[in-house]
Parts: structure tokens; C-alpha cells; sequence
């Protein structure tokens, strides 16, 4: 090996996401197994790394954390040391650190640096290979909206929570004759919102790719009425917004004598459907964090185990700067250079969609 | 039989429940199997009596539904016949038009009638009963809030979607050292929020029986953080409440421009806390109806079919304006007039308050 | 506190159970928060109290244990300290070892010990209380079979791991006209067979406690065809057997040139069946370990932690030799004295059976 | 619409698999929405055809049925119409009985023929499509071997009941230390053993693909010990064999007085690995059944609505004779007489094995 790499490291940047653990786990049994490497990680992501906070991975500390959500090297968001915000003379400033991170690998002995993480955390991965740290990513996002890898882990699991979740909607809705929105993440990608609608059933999927008129809305509630069926079904992510209009972003009414945070598009959807649409209760269930945690499903333990065996393997290859990636079904990598920025929306024109309008599913257009 | 029953009707009543559909079968087969009866639905409740929607409950229509949440007979929330409004030239009155049911179940020749509900629908078969009706009642409510028995079918099913929400709630929380809210079922009674807080290792559980000081809160969780643990997970009843303060109802701010519907104390909290906690981010799911629908347990599931048995062979038995119920773990009943209005809270020095105090979680107390 | 209690001792004896955790940390946070006792954890049940292999059990060890299945503490099965095999001489030998336990308990300081076990485990429990030991127990059965106590944790996850499996038979057995039969845990009493078999519908439940006569599952199988009804759906306690015949084992081939490890009734109630019934397909599904494992319900996450926090309690109040139980919905005690081989089973003619039959269920009786 | 087709048929054959119904429904919704097509389905397969047993198929007879196991137009094993038994003067021989199916067809006005299934029940459809009748094929195969498309609907189900059984006997596992061996489908593939062992954390994987020497497990197992797991897993396909051994079918013994149907390989290698390892008890689940049932899983609900709305819009494209298949994540097609008898087996030098074996899993080699 001309690299001789003898040690690497690890760390988990951004929101948390079920397949966290089961990458380290991997990326943990490749290196001590297959390579001899120790591995350490550090930990809440890049502030770990700027202020030296680390434990050891060994196969000890991964032992039986292959399906738990979260991350055991902890995460922290936002967090960019290349534009850091520390204190000086008791005022906050902010600087350029990644001297001082890259000052405490070489002191740990640290030879190469695997990041997991989203696009923020993935150009500072592309930003420490452009010094000279030979880093390898993986990519992480439970909205699968990165552009350069088919699938991401996290995003199986999550879909299969907001399913679950609107199966258990139907029930209500069908005894009630209501009108049920679930709301689901994705600020900028639909995808979420797209599968668990197919997969649910859902009657109305709105995403942010697809603008909607709520008339139309209106529309299929009613000629469902007309069909003999007496409720609905709508799935929005957060991202959706009506034809013309802005997202409706949560937020905090403070000019009220109660100050309060507000909720987002889909309780803002059922207060202008109620004035809408007779005859029914129409009813918002926000899924939030839920989508996050828990148990990871098989697919996404498959995906990070892969995942991280690619990336240790990477190492050995010299391969660095690269991130690992799926392409159909295979396992491969592309250079962090070309994969910043460029995000996965989904296609309005694309087979997806038109499945889901060939078996009924209005977009609210 | 001296009652010569040849034919019996079913209903539901108010919010839908798992379990019910599990009772609507044990009933039919019972009826159909054992005592030769014929056995009718009524449709959305009450009203069906008025209107007489019915359908016929059969051996084939009640097959393979046992396990669905729901209710294959709908409901309808707040429909008192006894008081109940219908339009007189082109104006909208309340009247007492509980004749007019009795009328249709004698037309139709229906002899007994089993109604499933909570207290108000528990009144009004009362009411029906007291007027000759030969009825018995069902308990119905998912929040476990009746004196009367012991426990009610959904409750079950309840506590463990929420247990179930707070295991997926942890992983996120250690992740990144946040504080996670979760806000649950229980207006008046906070069953919900106990169990599953003490099932799913909650640190602080506020209910309406407990009246919560948020500076306790706040004292809990940094004590947590003395202790190393830097999140905390808190569960809270939706009409759990602070020192003197008011329940925080779900709202429409109409006075802004983008009128919108409010959350509730889970968020409420979460607003507060915010501001007293450091160092932490603080997010509040709110369960909403996901805990209502999706797969009835099988502690429910058993529980439904022991009532809708029992409510069968009361008939039989000439038992008439009773209510089934489970007392310990035997089924028993109770006569209508003495379980209207009997709601059983948590005890604040119950045992299982004590319970959860002894394994250090906090009431806000 | 009179009884100057300053450390106990706790064992898991006996097969794995889910709860047994939840009832660890629940002795191991009410023993530190409120009475200030020092804890620690016999390993591999009384093997651990004669090697004096413990382990401390504190609130960061018995952290984030509460759902999981199995015992951190280990477990062994048959492990009787009064009648021990030791080798002496190179010989096995059985020996009474119990004072080499009690001296071990007494150098460690241990002044009290809590045993969670069945009744092999209790009744070793009863006899180091005859001999002076501060000892509690705490019961656990997966079967519900002991008669003192109404409900032991771990049945009703077993029951819904029993009812999920008979939920998924149904559809490949509608779907193909299959009898299927679901072999459940239960060798001398009845109850998960009982509770799994209503709530997941099945059609025949075969108990210990009410011999079966072949020819009227058969019957049974032969009535739903004519009603339209092409499957069937039996489950079947290991412990259950043919009216005059025995109970099924497994067991090993070994007169066979490939020597084989046999099943037990479910498989010979498929065979012999496959003799009498026509146009079906019979399959057979054993059920097995995976009722013991994996995620403990909220209903055992509860009633393990009452049991846990109600042992110290008894501890604290110098209520020694008694066992903690469940009456009715309310924690109490018995003396280990009377609870020793008082085992409960089906009762033929009580209730649940007749809630069983009213529904249709045979018993093959 | 040049193929003027007004009227399409619908069969299932072979083993259930969860996913059928929502091919189903997906179908039946796209033809008739988009194409304005009446739909019929054939009941129990091509016996159906033969029989001219048919069913509606519309929108209301396939509501709510997506996420269900099993077929609601049932199934039927091994019915081939070109060699079928009939009985000819009380003699049952084996005759060609096509052309009374497409006369059927042909009287019935159903213009073209979908049909879902395995190997066998497409190699029917090949051979109809060479007689003339316009046929499209779905792919059906819970054991993913199916050489001309990358995932069959099913099979991520199947994989994460297993996996969730392997969380399930981790915990007994850990708690006795025992050998736990979960033998899973797979008769010529190890596709489900190999994803569920990854998944689910084994130890041990043996597939068809790759024969064992059972001494190697002993080492992998002794070797564990030695790192201090004193427990181990083992997953195991039904089809997998030692070296130079045969596949253990599962088989009755006739020649005891008590003939009983044997386990396969699973109970075969817990009782040969009894007499090699010592310290442990060997336990085994044969999980059956249960792998095939209960509720799809949103990945396979999601491609199995992609294959049904795919296999309506070949329909319309006049591309009869293919099956429809997924390349990569895009919904493709091939041609009937290229993808029979073409099965995909795991590769033993392939990346999902390397992966296994990188983080440490033995295939017993």
C-alpha cells in the first residue's frame, strides 16, 4: 500500500438519519479486519474535529448498533470551519479554521478522513481535499435529492414511516368521512412525499416540483364524492406550494399576547380547505421527527453496509477526494469536484409521476 | 327466551377507535352463531337510527376485519337525537327526534340495540333506554377515561404508537442533544401520556392531573446534563396545563394576513423553552391521529371480542340498559344510569405516578 | 430504615423473556434515586452467584435497556445451587453449594437479592430464603401460567409476535385454499395459543388443557368450505395432544442413516391431516425462539417496570421472601412459600374459551 | 388505438408474494382510467382459464387492497394448460387444453392477457403468446432470481421479515449464548439469506451459491468466543448444502411407527453442529410461511404499481409478448422468449458477498 495509511477517521455532519450507524459499523470491520487501519471518530461532526473531540471505533464500540437510528459520533449542523464562528476578545467573529483541524489529524495520526454527510457537509469534505486531506464522502440525505447516486439510506426507512403513517390515516378517514393531510419532509425534493403517496394510496400528492391550485384539489375531492367515496387522502412535503405562492415556512407569531410557532403548509392547507370543501372534517397530522429515527429498515442497513465497505476500500485504492455512490444497482464513486450542488428533483414529465396519475394520484395541477 | 329477540341493531359512536370493528364482529357472530339472531348495522351513528341507513351484518360482511382500525359502520361525532337539529322551513332547529328512531328500529323489527361509544353516546342509550328502548352499551374510549371499567379497547393500541413515536424520538434526541417534545392524546385524562412516557423512557411527562411549573422542566433537564445525558425526551397530554395556567387550544390566528391554525401546548411548550434552555434545540412532534387508525393490537383486539361477546349474551340474559366492562381482568357490567359522566383520572398519588416518580422521570412538579 | 439495607444483588434465571430489562433498570433506578442502595448484577443467574461473577449494575449501565429483549445480566437454564453439578475428583458430582453462595453474597455485602425467574428459579429463591437470605422474587413466565400473579411480563409481547404470524398466514392461506397450522409456545398451559388464536382469527385452538379428536378439526375444515370459507387457520400449543395421546416432542432420528432433529405436534398435526383432508395444501409454521425476542411491548414495558420498582419497594419495607405480582390491575405480593408450583391453566369452561367458541372457534373437541 | 383492444384479462400463478395486489390494483386502475379497458380477472391461475372462473376487476373491487399480502384472485401451483390432468373415463391423463382456454378468451371478448408470475407460470405465457394470444408477462419471484430484472416485487418484503427475525434472535442469542440458525427461503438462490444476514447482523450466511464445510463454522464460532461473543447467528437458504453434500429436503419418515414430516437444512446443521461445538445450545427457526405474508413493504408496493401500470401501457403500445422488468431503477421490458429459464443466482465473487464478508461474515467456506 504506497498510501500507508495506518489510521483514519470518521465523522457524521448534519441531520441525523437511519443507516448513520450502520455505515461507521462498516467502515469500522472493513478498516480493522480487511486493512489493519485503526479508526477513530470524531465526534458532532467538523467541531470535533476542529476542537480534537474523539473516541476510538473499534469492533467493540460498533458491536450491535447496525439497525439503530441516530448516530453514535453524534452530529452537529452547520457547522463549516471554513467560515467558523468563534469568539475573540469576547466577540463573535467568524474565521477560517481548517488549519487547526488539519493541525490535529496530522497530530493524531490521522492519514485519511471519511465524511458522511449532505451537500453542506460534503463541500467541506471537497474543501479539506483541496488542502490536501486525502477524505472520502458519503453521501447522506433521507430526501435522496442528490443527483449524483440513485439511492441514499435513511430515505427507504423514511418512506416506510410516512406509509405506515397514512395507512393508519385511511382507517380514520374512511369511519369518518374526512379529508386527511399528512405532511412529510422534503423542502426541496417531493421524493418522500412521491413514494409514500403511491405506496399509501394517497388520493393528492403535492410537491415542491409541481405547483398546485387548490381548486384542483377541490376538484378530486369532489369527484371522489361523486365515485361514492366519502374521504381523502393528501400527502404534502414541506417544500409544496400553491401555483404562484411562496412555501409556507413554520414560524413564530410574537405579536400575539401568546407567542407561538406556527405550522407549515399542511395545517395552512386544511384551514383553506375548510372553507372549501362541505361536508367533511378535514384534519393535518404533521409527521416530523418520527421519519428520522428508529428502527433502520433492511434496504437502508444494506445501502450503508455497502456504502461503507466502498469507502474504506476507497482508502486503500488512494481513490481520495472521491465520494461513494450507487448507480442502478452498483456500487461506485464519483469526485466530490463534480457532485456538490447538484441536487435530484423530481422529474414532473418522469416515469414516477405518470404512474402515479395512471393509477388516479391528482398533483394538484 | 322470554324476550324473543329475533333481531338486533349496532352502532358506533363518536371518535373512531382500534377495536371497534373487532366488537362489531364479535357481535355479529355471536348473535348469528349462538342465539340465531338477525343483525343489522346502523350507519354514521345516531344519525342512521334517525334516517335509517342501515346495512345487514352478516358472517361474510364481518370477515377478515377484526384487525382494522376503524369503524366499517362510520361514526359521527356530537349527533344527540334527543336534541337534534334539522331544518323547518328553511331554518335550523334543535328537536328531540328520538321517536322517530325508536319508529324506524320498529318498523324495521329490530328488538335490542347495541350501542358502542363514549360518554355521549353512552348518554344518549340511556336515554334511549330509559324511554324502553332495549339497549346495551359498549364503552368506547381511547383514552382510557371511563370509571366504570378497567380498561377500554384503543387505549392499547394508543400507547403503543406512542411508545413506538418516543423509541424513534430518542435516536434523533442523542443524536444531536436536543430536547424532544411529544404531544399526545388525553384532553381530560392523561393515561396516554403516562404509559407510554414510562414505556418509552421519557424523562418529563406533563397530564391535565398534574399541573406543570416549566422552571421544573427546565431543572430536569439540566440536571440531566450534570448527569452527562445532554437530550431529553417529554411527553405531554394535549390538555396538560401549567401552574393556574389555561389548556392550550389548537387555534386560528385570523388576524394576520396568512390565517392559520395553531398548534397546541407541544408546541406552545416548545416555544417556551426555548427561551430558558441553552445549548439545546427543541423540537415538538404532535401525534395527532396516527395514534387512532393502522393495526389494532392484540391486547385490544381480545379485549373488542370479550365485549362484543358479552354485549350479546347481556342481551340473551334480558340484561337490558347495561354497559359491559372489564373489572380486574374479569368482564362484568353496569347499569347505564350509574356510569354516565364517571370519567376516572390519573390519580397524582396513584401507583403509577409513583412508579414513574421512582425511576427518577419528572411530572413538572 | 431498620433492615440497614446498603447493596442488593439481582439474577435473571431461566429462558429469555422481554421485560426482563426493563425490570433490571427499573430495580437498578429506584434502588440508586430513592433508597441510595449500591447495585450489582449476578451474571448467568445463580451460576453467577456461586462464581461470584457480578457485574455493577448503575444508572448508566442499565441506560437505554428498556425495550430490548433478552438480559444484559445473562441468563442459565437449570442451574439449582442445592443440587449443583461440580466436578470432584474428576467426576461430576451433585452437590448443595448454597452456603458457598451465601458466604460469596456476604463478603461482596450484598444484603438482599432480587431473583426474576420461572418456577425452578423461584423455588431456589424460597430455599436461600429458608436459610436466612433477604430475598425477593419477581416472576416470570412467558407461558401467564402461574397462578399467583394475573399477568407476568413477556406474554403479551409473545401473544403479539403469535397474532402478526397468524395475520400473515391468512393471506397465503386465502390465497391459495391452504390449511395453515402456526405452532406457538405453551407446553403445559395454553394461553399465548389462546390469545393469539382470537385475535388473529383463527379458526381452531388446540390447548393443553382440552384434548383434540383429529376428526373434528376436520369437521371444522370441511363446515367453512361449505360455507365458502377454502382455508383454515389452527394454531397449536407445543404442549397440545390428541384425546388419549400423548404430547408430540421433538426429537432426533437416529436409526436413520441421516440423523435429524424431528418437529413436534404442529408438524404431526399437518401430517395427519394431509390423510384426511382433501383440496387443501397443509403447511406447517413453527414459530419458535422469535417469540421471545426482539422489541419488548409497551404493555410489558409497563408492568416489568411496576414489578421492578415494587421489588426494592419490598426491600425497603422489609417484606422479605415475598413475591411481587399483579392482581387484578393492582401491584401486591405473595409469600414465595405459596406461590411455588402453583401453576394456572386454560380454564375449559371459563371465560376466554367461551368467548372463544361464541365467535366460532373450535377447540377440536 | 390500432390493436383495438376493448377488454383485458388478469392471472396470478404460482406462490403467493406480497405485491401481487397491488399489480392488481395498479392494472385494473390504469387500464380503466387511461384506457378506458374493461378488466376481468381469472381465479386460481390458468385453472382459471381452463374453467373460465373469472371476477370483475374494478375500481371498487380493488380498493384498499395494495397493501395486502397474498391474491385476491387467488393462485394455483404448477397448472400448465399445454400438458394439464384431466380425467378422460374415470382415467386421469395429461392433455394439451390451451385452445379451450383461448376459446374461452375468445367467447369472454377479452382481447388481452396479463399475466403475473414465476418462471413456470411465464413459460405458459410465452406459449399462449406463440399461439397467437396477445400476452404480457409480469415478473414474479419472492426470491429475486430472475435473470431479466434487477428487483422483483416481494423480495424487500421477504428480506425484512427475516431481518426483523434475526433482531429478534439476537437478543435470545446474546442472553444464553447460544447458536441461533434462522433457515429462510431460497431454494436455488440466496438472495434472501445473503440481504437478512447483512442486515441483520449474522454471523454466519450459507446460500446454494456457495457450498459450507461445517468445520469453518465451527471456527468462525470458536473464534468469536475468543473475541468474547459467546453467541453466534447463522442464516441459512433452504437450498444451501455442505461440500460435495445434497440439498436436505424436508421429507417424511414413514418407516416409525409415528411418520412425521423432517425439518431441512436448518434442524440438519443444528444437530450435526450439536456434536462439534461445545458450550452452547443450538437452537432453529424455520421461518416458512411468514416470509410471504402480511403487509408489503412501500418499496415493493411501489414497484409492483410501476410493473402493473407499465404492463397496461405495453398493452396499448401493441407490444405483446413481453414481460415487463426494471434495469437499473428504470421500468423496462423483454421479450418472453429471451427470459425464461434465465435465473440469477448470487455471484460468489460479487460485490454483495465481498461486502458480507468484509465486515467480517463467513459463507461456512
Amino acid at each position: 500500500m504506497a498510501h500507508q495509511i495506518k489510521k483514519i477517521g470518521v465523522l457524521t455532519g448534519g441531520g441525523d438519519c437511519p443507516g448513520l450507524n450502520a455505515v461507521i459499523r462498516a467502515v469500522t470491520r472493513n478498516a480493522i479486519l480487511n486493512y489493519g487501519y485503526e479508526v477513530i471518530g470524531y465526534r458532532f461532526g467538523y467541531r470535533g474535529l476542529y476542537k480534537n473531540e474523539t473516541m476510538p471505533l473499534t469492533l467493540e464500540t460498533v458491536s450491535g448498533i447496525q439497525h439503530k437510528g441516530g448516530t453514535i459520533l453524534y452530529s452537529s449542523n452547520k457547522d463549516n470551519l471554513f467560515d467558523y464562528t468563534v469568539e475573540e476578545n469576547g466577540i463573535e467573529v467568524k474565521r477560517d479554521v481548517s488549519d487547526v483541524a488539519i493541525e490535529n489529524m496530522r497530530k493524531e495520526g490521522v492519514d485519511a478522513l471519511i465524511v458522511i454527510g449532505g451537500d453542506g457537509t460534503l463541500t467541506s469534505a471537497r474543501d479539506f481535499g483541496r488542502k490536501g486531506v486525502k477524505v472520502i464522502g458519503v453521501p447522506k440525505t433521507i430526501d435522496n435529492d442528490l443527483a449524483s447516486t440513485d439511492f441514499t439510506f435513511g430515505f427507504n426507512t423514511a418512506v416506510g414511516v410516512a406509509t405506515e403513517a397514512l395507512d393508519r390515516l385511511h382507517t380514520t378517514a374512511e369511519s369518518h368521512h374526512r379529508i386527511m393531510i399528512l405532511e412529510v419532509m422534503g423542502r426541496n425534493a417531493g421524493w418522500i412525499a412521491l413514494e409514500s403517496g403511491v405506496s399509501g394510496s394517497a388520493d393528492v400528492i403535492l410537491i415542491p416540483e409541481i405547483e398546485f391550485d387548490i381548486n384542483k384539489i377541490v376538484e378530486k375531492i369532489e369527484q371522489r364524492e361523486r365515485e361514492g367515496k366519502l374521504f381523502s387522502i393528501i400527502v404534502v412535503a414541506e417544500g409544496a406550494k400553491p401555483v404562484g405562492g411562496d412555501v409556507v415556512v413554520s414560524k413564530i407569531v410574537t405579536d400575539s399576547p401568546d407567542p407561538i410557532r406556527l405550522g407549515g403548509i399542511g395545517n395552512k392547507l386544511a384551514y383553506d380547505l375548510e372553507g372549501l370543501v362541505e361536508n367533511h372534517e378535514i384534519r393535518c397530522t404533521v409527521l416530523g421527527h418520527i421519519q428520522r429515527g428508529g428502527i433502520t429498515s433492511s434496504f437502508d442497513r444494506m445501502l450503508s453496509t455497502r456504502y461503507g465497505v466502498a469507502a474504506v476500500d476507497l482508502i486503500d485504492a488512494g481513490k481520495f477526494g472521491n465520494m461513494v455512490c450507487l448507480t442502478g444497482n452498483k456500487i461506485s464513486y464519483a469526485h466530490l469536484e463534480n457532485v456538490i450542488g447538484d441536487t435530484k428533483n423530481v422529474n414532473p414529465n418522469g416515469e414516477l409521476v405518470k404512474v402515479a396519475r395512471a393509477i388516479g394520484i391528482s398533483f394538484g395541477d
